[in-house]
């Protein structure tokens, strides 16, 4: 058949690269404001018609006729049911990832999550105390694209994390639910769980409604409008990030066997014609094996029309001058995926500022990390892992900062506080230090 | 004098509390369309236009002439005159606090901002690089009201996290500067400093001009138009919270001088007539020693009239059941700043759940906290605290997942991984799981 998927194949060493490789990397979030005003709409609707509103948008969108929001719960039991349907080597699958997830997201809480202080010399108290947050909603989305593992990143580091109630919401339409998804809930620990999606389901873990909670933050993948509607409602309650298209890079130093880079392309590129999967490689004839792996295994695939599209359109197949320089050009790229597909990771690795995921050595191909290595796959896409960070305990947890001053303490404390507030004219400020010194001096004009 | 601060006196046990506790808490942000629109426009000439741009801006907008941007450079040795400028008292307040909060935020690297891994049983390494940001912006008001303090709070975390290069942007209206904000800078580590504010700042750190270098996040404090354009940037560039007003919410057993407490409710009144300032209290006779120390201390604040419109608008003094109680209305306010004004803070501090910074005991008023202390003063306000943090070390890290999966491992791994997937219908990621596997079995169908 005709089906092709190209890569753009590009060398650093060319004059054009710059211009070449930066039209490849140009995505924009095309903020669609027709889409905007919409779920604009939507969300003050929800706000002041609560159940009512989502009931409405729930018929309208997803086909779903309910007397109440009640009727679209889903029980614990049904959640339980859902998992005991599963063929064993499912369920077993999914508790083993689930368990992974857990163990990994443990010892992240342990690292990186504990509340810590200690006291300076004047017996001051200084320290941080860590909670989790009370209440949190999980967009899973629903339809086609059923993703259980989605279940799992999101609602287990809540859970470790130690909030008490998480909310799922997973749009079913057509009243179709997906056991696997159920399932997943089940294991991970899922509160509570409705049959609502889109906007409105964004809307009524927001504002909440008499029957779906408020909550205190909102993770999760969706569509347009899912991501819309989280980005407006950021402030009322927490969001994550909001998710660009999927990238894999794969740097090579040609030790790998070329059928399985070209698998690890085809695993981001078939998640949507928009996902971007590269290749940077020092070696032109191995850069050509991954290609004829490439032409080969594309028949095989079921999902290959998107595999062609994503990699023909999006993909690329980078020569550069040596690993260092494709670790600088990763560096720039600051990818959501990446494979260090080398014999020596451990070499190149320090030289990777910028990344959600590190996959390290040819065994480490990237769909282990979706699924069950343990580490979250909810990663800054978009180049954003310059700034951000991949979803985790710390995301379900807020910190507050713990001071305790001593009567010997706020002596010195209470000067230098008042020197710097009189020196910005917040005498109020300065007078509240001073009036804990002893002896309490006259007030001062500002200066 | 007429002036009155007159605080909202409520009643818990009163039938209208909670109707009337609600109206008192009530504060929206007003999205103003025009400012949103006004924003979106400089933005979007600043991101075509550059340097240019941002020239024309700071002429109309601060009455600043300049040749070129490269003039609205401040340089280090500028900053460090300054510094060298300052009463001898100043200076060594404003290095003595810098010490402090980078001897905190030092701590909280330690005890939260490391880098950790650990192998499983099959050899398989989990883990989290943590990297500090390469190049950040900060945000510092300039004109009337301009705080060093914000500038040590800001750019001495991002220091401490490792940040190379820390961008200071500070208006400068009618080119006047303020030497304890250059001296602040100086102290604090920032690397370049210009003369810039308002949203044409904000865009020229998050697009970069020829001159103004593109930074990774943008923090810190500014007006509406400041808020708006950093709202409006994120995605490009990250950004730290956005404020609301200022707010305390003092917890009272009755054991500290009344003075003291009407004092702390002062200092936050000062800052806006919007800053919020609560006391929650079970002692009748304590509440109405509060309000005669605030009528008695009132004349001679220099920012009177600022508080007596704060306290008399928005500030109440609540009389609770006990103790108890206040701390549970405290969890509902989620306030910025709370202090536990009682002899014995550690025994309510358990019960304090939602907080940006919590003060224990009498001595540790909350302008310590502002100044000196070392805890950050950048803190989450209008309830945000339910799900977020004070600035940190952490704002100026991001996070790197490490994985490496051994042979062995991928054999587990990759069964547990394939299984998911083809549930899922992801049939390339199941592929490459499998291709690690020994044999490579042959490919199934999703289900």
């Amino acid at each position: 058949m005709g089906l092709k998927a190209k890569p753009l194949q590009l060398n650093t060493a060319d004059a054009g690269f710059e211009a070449a490789f930066a039209a490849r990397l140009h995505w924009s979030a095309e903020t669609d404001a027709a889409i905007e005003q919409r779920v604009a709409d939507i969300l003050a609707d929800v706000q002041k018609r609560g159940d009512a509103a989502v009931l409405d948008y729930t018929q309208r969108f997803d086909g779903l006729q309910a007397a109440d929001v009640k009727t679209l719960e889903i029980t614990q039991a049904e959640l339980q049911a859902a998992l005991d349907s599963l063929p064993a080597a499912q369920r077993e699958a999914l508790q083993a990832a689930a368990a992974r997830v857990r163990k990994y997201h443990e010892a992240q809480k342990k690292a990186s999550g504990e509340s810590w202080s200690y006291r300076d010399e004047d017996g001051t108290l200084l320290g941080q105390k860590v909670t989790p947050l009370d209440r949190v909603g999980i967009y899973v989305p629903g339809g086609k694209a059923a993703y259980p593992s989605s279940v799992l990143m999101n609602a287990i580091p809540a859970h470790v994390a130690g909030v008490q109630e998480i909310v799922m919401v997973v749009p079913t339409p057509q009243g179709v639910r997906n056991p696997l998804v159920l399932a997943a809930a089940c294991v991970a620990g899922v509160s509570r769980a409705f049959t609502v999606g889109g906007a409105q389901a964004v809307g009524a873990l927001a504002y909440g409604t008499a029957t779906i909670p408020k909550v205190d933050k909102i993770t999760g993948p969706g569509n347009a409008y899912v991501a819309s509607a989280k980005k407006r409602v950021f402030g009322t309650v927490g969001i994550d990030m909001i998710a660009g298209p999927s990238e894999i890079l794969v740097l090579a130093d040609g030790t790998t066997p070329a059928e399985w880079v070209a698998m690890d392309l085809f695993s981001q590129a078939e998640h949507d014609e928009l996902a971007q999967s590269i290749l940077l490689c020092p070696d032109a004839a191995y850069i050509a094996e991954v290609q004829a792996a490439i032409d080969r295994l594309l028949p095989e695939m079921p999902r290959r029309e998107i595999i062609a599209k994503s990699l023909s359109d999006r993909g690329a197949l980078i020569l550069t001058r040596n690993m260092e320089e494709a670790c600088a050009i990763s560096n720039r790229i600051a990818p959501e995926h990446l494979e260090v597909s080398s014999s020596e990771p451990h070499r190149w690795e320090p030289l990777l500022r910028h990344a959600g995921a590190i996959f390290l050595g040819a065994f480490t191909s990237e769909s282990l990390g979706d699924y069950c290595a343990g580490p979250n796959h909810v990663l800054p896409t978009s180049g954003t892992a310059r700034f951000s960070s991949p979803l985790g305990v710390y995301d379900f947890q807020k910190r507050s900062s713990l001071i305790e001053v001593s009567e010997a303490g706020a002596q010195p404390l209470g000067r230098i506080a008042a020197e710097l507030a009189y020196g910005e004219g917040l005498q109020a400020h300065a007078r509240a230090a001073e009036l804990r010194l002893n002896p309490v001096p006259t007030m001062r004009d500002s200066k």
